[in-house]
């Protein structure tokens, strides 16, 4: 039997009053639900807020009511910053996102901080980087790791946006599952933290790693910069080391050996 | 004739399409209206967000279709600070509100931030600090200034929550309506602005003023402190000054004069 089929499933819009079995004797909220992306979330903001904020904010006041203990909260490392002053970006860093994905949860982490000094609901924030794992799904217009790893094994050429310079950060997610657990027990004065792996690579580096674990070359067709990519996003990962004691166990190179371990063994999936 | 029957008068919600007709041909968007106050938002997020922020996303996006040129919104200098680390505050202290009001105004902000970057609207914010003039409206739980001078004239009690120490930053309308008229010429690279007087007085030393002004102690009842409400809030303006040209020309010494003699020739509101 999966471990899977221990758990209670409920299906529910976020805050609806259908979510409500959920939250009964719960202790704990991890919240990482969206309905949006990074690239999409301009083109309709109202849905963003709608879905996103306004559902969170319902959540919250539900969650104070059963008496949850503590909400953890997925935020986004990659947008709530905007434009990078300085790489890598410590929490302390301005937060002037340039897309609506980046404002709803900035704002979703103001009214958790709300919440939390008002003493009606314990929070902790995680701003995540790229998360990327073997489960990922492809359907989603986001995680280059998955779709770079998926489509070079089944010798599909790669897409860039861009001249593949810009830098990020990946991290893989049994790295952020060991924060988000580390989060459950934190007792000390932090309420916000950056996980990421505190590297920087570019999509072209990104694709010769997965060139030289191939033994073979990839092809990559470039296409237009998109206005919201940022030159280069690494986090300051030195608070949740301090803090949590959390620190990334997965180096990319071992994280590609797992997914295209894993890809080699599927269909192409797009 | 008065001067405003050569306006004309629009009412509609912010946002709906009943607003189109006063973006037709408009160069400026003054964007004033609230439907919350900081006092009362925390009772009810969903319907702050709902009317203020959702409206204004809404606002924006048909001010971009009908070619408005710039946004000038006014913020709040006196929450979305949060607790101030230090007095007075800087445009660049941390936000962290503890209040709805206060964190739906930086989410106008920053979606008019993201608007202005992405060139698709030009803006300029103004955090102002707490505002009083002699056409307040005294329906509202606001206006410290406004409430004091009218029930001292009419020799009622005045009501403070908590021991009066804590410390504002009052500004007169007047002043606030030259920095929205600065605000329409502006050109520089600066795109939000602290707008208060700069300096603070406790509630005591305001009940203070008017004794002296009108040579007779007030009655005052102290009740309960709100959790909402920070020591001391003092707005730094020196960027305002620098950048717009731009400093406060009424003392509240004037101000107050001012307010106790329309006051006085008027019947007691509240």
């Amino acid at each position: 039997m999966p471990w899977w089929s221990a758990v209670e499933w409920v299906s529910a819009d976020l805050g609806a009053e259908t979510s409500s079995p959920a939250m009964l004797g719960a202790d704990i909220i991890f919240h990482l639900a969206s309905s949006t992306y990074p690239s999409t979330s301009n083109s309709d903001p109202v849905f963003d807020l709608q879905s996103n904020l306004v559902g969170t904010v319902r959540m919250l006041a539900k969650a104070t009511d059963y008496g949850v203990r503590r909400v953890i909260f997925i935020s986004s490392g990659g947008t709530v910053y905007g434009v990078p002053r300085v790489n890598p970006i410590p929490e302390t860093h301005p937060t002037d996102p340039i897309c609506s994905y980046g404002i709803q949860k900035l704002t979703i982490e103001k009214y958790l901080y709300l919440h939390h000094i008002l003493n009606r609901l314990n929070s902790v924030v995680l701003r995540v980087s790229n998360i990327y794992g073997e489960l990922q799904s492809l359907d989603r217009p986001l995680g280059a790791v998955s779709h770079f790893t998926q489509r070079a094994v089944h010798q599909e050429p790669i897409e860039i946006w861009g001249d593949g310079t810009i830098r990020r950060d990946y991290i893989h997610v049994d790295d952020v599952v060991d924060a988000l657990m580390k989060s459950v027990s934190y007792t000390g004065n932090e309420h916000l933290f950056n996980i990421g792996s505190g590297l920087s690579i570019s999509l072209n580096q990104l694709v010769d790693l997965i060139e030289e674990r191939l033994q073979r070359e990839v092809v990559v067709n470039y296409k237009p910069a998109r206005s919201f990519d940022v030159p280069e996003n690494v986090l300051d990962i030195s608070r949740a080391e301090r803090e949590l004691g959390w620190k990334p166990g997965m180096s990319l190179e071992m994280g590609l050996d797992r997914m295209i371990r894993v890809a080699s063994a599927q269909r192409l999936k797009i």
